[in-house]
């Protein structure tokens, strides 16, 4: 559509300086000390809705981060899109690995070097570009809402509530998200499934106090080597997660199915070399893409214990700590993994420790129908600005709200992602692409259109 | 001796004051944020060896924090005894674990509560004041030299040069060292043994960057899971050390011998009180005495990857690191131990991901003859002052320094220490007694006096 095209092409530039306002909020929702750049990004997303044309907009307090609402409901015998996205971002460090600063948005080659610059600023921002582009062009072919929130990086502790009691305020025919990845510009995709998340944090306690690693080393239980026998016992020799009852819900993919999966276009060799990696890993008998698509996984993001300092320290420390989570394939349920980790975590510790085990968020995996009203709508818009039908393809990522979204509204989600995997999501130096942005803002109406025109 | 004991009574608040200002000094050679308070540490103790009479003081430069020199030689016929000990003190976090500020010494229940205070502080404090108190009295019996260094706590690297380039200046009969504990006030020990040390950096690189584990998560290898693995084979079911050839030069201790060392007084039931534990943890086949004492060690003193923040950050990191030291005894070397931990732990690294052994410092094992003239005028000294023969222990810890003075100056040591192994050394509130301080500075004057004597 030529039109949304000449828009985009002349206001470009004002897109783009409104992005790298969004994005030089610090917005970090896991870090306390971040709470005002946070608090100011909500009331810099409600001015630019209302800017956009956006009626009723509200920043609506929560127990956490507030999440902020707007709408144009301009013909009640039209469907109604909701828009879901997040103004909070991913912890910026380790701030050493990044070229630029992470909130002083840059570009190079093409691309907004910026922390929350693909997740999820970048993409939710396109639907307030689109939106005001249709507002101001009469052509608006759906009723809209939004609904940004601003703890989806430690959660969503607080959104789950905020639906329960704004049911009526968030009636809607289809939900849209704009925060996964499509293969690449030449090659669209449409995800048609997350991964669910189950999130722990683990402490060993061996002596009471750090103690000389002289005097008493080699006499009493070290956590730290407590903790890594530990976690050397959560994968066998085939990197299957060998937790009891881990895979019992998995439901298996069809022959066919996984053919169709590893039809997508994928180089073994590039995943490799921009990775730096000289083999893959990952559990046996399965595709690098069924390893991150289809299959449950296990991580350790994060360890720690005793003297991590400069130099060297002989302490036998008295803690030592991980943060362990793991991506759950639909039909598993996250309480139940997080239940059987800490289960089997605490059964395997040997008496001569003491162990905690401290359940974070969760959230639970999804399967998008690739036969509905919106992914064909999906379908029809990225085909016509990409030239080129979607690839359908199934993601390792997780937002919880989705199945949230189900449970609670009865409302299924198109996720209509423009950013790729090698933004360097929750990574030093996250980017996205100018390109993918304005695709997506071009997109968007097109969008609205055909899920107009289907639902007929 | 009454007359000593008078003068220690006389000037005990005046030898505390002293000490306490000297353990207000910040001395971290682990960290060069804290280079001025070592430099000035070294000052101070310039000023007080010449203050109690010292000749020919000399804050002698090295490549890293100086030396202190002070000598009195009043009759060349006369045996010397050179004093080591060294004014530099362990990192003090976790601060956040300390009851009373680490460089503040406050004294509560009869004890210097400072970063330092026995180790080694307090202990080599008590020679300049025994000295102090032979000058004063013309009860020197000994010629007596002082070295007291700045380096000890990160690996002595730059002692070895000094001792080499100044052997004349060394030239003595016999080394004291005080930086060892005693079993307790009612049970005076001497040390006849010292572990040595290998310390090792490692470092596993997995990705190139730090990745979104949900998009990357279970198909590529996450270094913090492979270094757990990686740690976790490093002890077998046994708690053997399983690096191949370890044990190789260990010296096994006659029945006779190991039945001597476990008569030393020892109340298991009180020790994993002491240390919060429900059970010790250690090599099968060998007790707590001897796990500590003769058998060699290998901990993780400190372990980190990932991230390590407030809340949950779902990344998989791209590296992981671990400071890793062995406790070495008589016959094994460091050198060898080093290489052979770096051979084995390259050996078992997986492709996949790439690692890095760095050493860091290292120190070799020693043995104190229990029938030299040293030996004995200690034993004579301490059961004058304790009413109790004191009992030969086997010390857990290191003092690098006593393997290189054998070599380089072919002498022998002794280990007069008066600390406690509740002293918490290298952990939160380090402690020394007061009565311990002073029994020291009471003891050292009868040392030089049998020591004379024994030697005619």
């Amino acid at each position: 559509m030529q039109k949304i095209k000449d828009y985009v092409e002349a206001n470009k530039d004002r897109f783009l300086d409104e992005l790298f306002e969004l994005l030089r909020f610090p917005s970090v929702s896991a870090d306390p000390q971040f709470k005002e750049g946070v608090l100011n990004t909500a009331e810099f997303v409600a001015q630019k809705l209302k800017d956009a044309g956006a009626d009723n907009v509200e920043v609506c307090p929560t127990a956490g981060y507030p999440i902020v609402y707007g709408e144009k409901i301009f013909d009640p015998s039209l469907p109604t899109v909701l828009v879901y996205g997040h103004y909070d971002v991913q912890p910026a460090d380790p701030l050493e690995l990044w070229d630029t600063p992470p909130f002083e948005p840059t570009v190079r080659d093409g691309k907004i070097y910026a922390r929350g610059a693909a997740d999820d600023k970048g993409q939710f921002y396109m639907h307030v570009k689109a939106f005001e582009y249709m507002v101001k062009n009469n052509e608006l072919a759906c009723n809209i809402k939004f609904m940004i929130e601003g703890e989806e990086e430690v959660g969503s502790a607080n959104l789950g509530i905020f639906v329960r009691e704004n049911k009526e305020r968030l009636k809607a025919d289809v939900i849209v998200i704009s925060d996964t990845s499509m293969i690449s510009l030449e090659t669209p995709s449409l995800e048609t499934g997350l991964r669910g998340l189950s999130y722990v944090e683990v402490e060993v306690t061996g002596p009471n106090r750090d103690l000389h690693s002289g005097v008493y080393g080699g006499a009493v239980a070290n956590p730290a080597t407590i903790l890594a026998k530990m976690i050397a016992s959560l994968h066998d020799e085939n990197n299957h997660i060998a937790i009891p009852g881990f895979y019992d819900d998995v439901i298996e993919l069809t022959a066919e199915e996984r053919k169709a999966l590893n039809e997508a276009p994928f180089d073994i060799e590039e995943y490799k070399t921009d990775l730096g990696v000289a083999d893959v890993w990952g559990e046996k008998g399965y595709t690098t893409i069924e390893r991150t698509g289809i299959r449950p996984t296990l991580e350790v993001n994060g360890i720690w214990g005793g003297y991590i300092g400069e130099g060297a320290k002989t302490v036998l420390p008295s803690k030592a700590f991980a943060k362990i989570s793991m991506r759950l394939v639909p039909n598993q349920n996250s309480e139940r993994i997080t239940e059987l980790f800490k289960k089997h975590f605490e059964g395997i510790a040997p008496d001569y420790i003491k162990i905690e085990v401290k359940p974070h968020h969760g959230g639970e995996p999804v399967v998008t129908p690739t036969d509905s009203i919106a992914y064909k709508a999906a379908e029809k818009a990225l085909e016509e600005t990409f030239n080129k039908k979607p690839v359908p393809t199934r993601g390792g990522g997780s937002i919880p709200i989705v199945a949230l979204f189900e449970q609670e509204l009865g409302i299924k989600t198109v996720l209509l992602g423009f950013g790729l995997d090698s933004d360097n999501l929750h990574s030093p130096n996250e980017k996205y692409g100018i390109e993918n942005y304005l695709k997506g803002i071009e997109t968007i109406p097109l969008f609205h259109k055909y899920y107009a025109e289907l639902s007929k």
